[in-house]
């Protein structure tokens, strides 16, 4: 059987070993289900930035720009971090250049992956069937949220780890804990996590279609993947 | 309400606030139980060390010297971090210098706290109890395993989350979800930590009595607080 095992933050990976493991970057609210949003939609290619300067360049490159810091669209950016903004291909055939405060940074920390693939709930099980189709073992990585533990990453996880049981074992400790919670809150992913810090922050910018939308199940049929430093779909 | 919170890794620390907080230390698997089976058996006092060297030149000053590297005793040292050796009042009266891989480590960053418990099973209830007579908020600091996320640490603060539910609210991501978790595989503690790798390296060291004493829940009445990097039974 393969591995999988689970990051809880970016601030943590360097106690992982991601060589020739294929890491599933996750940060739900929103960067990860935004991206796959964009890509579902028509949207050709992603560049993610760490900072906002060098992403809001990209507009003079024919890109278009997103900046999110802590919740809110950045100045001098026409998007901000909303996936139900790219719903209805309202973007199609653009190339988006993209910043986050915690999704960004985790998918830089991934290098040295043997491949990086971006997990978000609307395209779960395409991810599941593309791990399963491949030999490598899986590491998830949670962006968290400014280095900490986050829950909806961290469920996320769970579902994975869970999906991914008849091909790959979790025995690691992360994913073994996260399995058992998914197992136990699945069911009610919202009502779980209404209750938490990071999604009270949330609804106090008045985004309920976003968080639906980022809990939502198997919209998509494709995967996201990270080559170069661009996230396409595959 | 008063807040609990859970850190769980050293490496996370820094990212939370420890100023007017309560912080237990737990590490189960076995420097947090050890330190509470020889409290309880009448060790009168223990010093934790953060290297080999100096807690071994404490055996000149008349302390019983207990070292212990990668779940075995290191070289030089009267015991290991086995917490059945202290039963019987097999070394009452004696004072105790200690140092270990993950626990030590995990007191030292808990500096800068109101105060500094440290939790096992085996005195819980007790550590609930104070808990809920002092007004501040509880940080619950995992020691983890090498900087990263462990099962037997985080059920441990799932399991005081829950009991202290009657008066701290458990909101931030970390407790909710260990909440949970201990709500879902509390009743089996042994069966589903059985499945993980940190159990599965213990039983390789032969320690199954080990094992069963750090799961068993609330046989002293007591609680362990750290004052002037002096732990003592209180």
């Amino acid at each position: 059987m393969r591995q999988v095992e689970i990051c809880f933050s970016p601030e943590l990976i360097h106690l992982h070993d991601l060589e020739g493991k294929i890491v599933v970057v996750v940060d739900i609210f929103r960067a990860t289900s935004t991206m796959v949003a964009a890509l579902a939609n028509g949207i050709t290619e992603i560049k993610t930035f760490a900072s906002l300067e060098e992403c809001r360049d990209m507009g003079s490159e024919g890109y278009l720009i997103a900046g999110e810091r802590n919740g809110v669209t950045a100045e001098g950016f026409q998007l901000g971090n909303s996936p139900v903004a790219y719903l209805n291909n309202q973007y199609a055939g653009q190339k988006l250049a993209m910043t986050t405060t915690n999704g960004t940074l985790a998918i830089s920390k991934s290098q040295g992956a043997y491949e990086i693939l971006i997990g978000a709930f609307p395209n779960l099980s395409a991810t599941v069937s593309y791990l399963q189709s491949r030999d490598q073992d899986v590491l998830i990585h949670c962006a968290g949220w400014k280095g900490r533990f986050n829950l909806e990453d961290s469920l996320y996880a769970g579902a994975l780890a869970k999906s991914l049981e008849a091909t790959h074992t979790s025995e690691e400790d992360g994913a073994l804990a996260m399995k058992a919670l998914f197992e136990k809150e699945g069911h009610n992913l919202k009502g779980f996590l209404s209750q938490a810090s990071h999604a009270k922050r949330l609804q106090n910018h008045n985004i309920e279609s976003d968080i639906d939308f980022c809990l939502t199940l198997d919209l998509y049929p494709s995967v996201a993947k990270v080559e170069s430093e661009v996230v396409k779909w595959i």
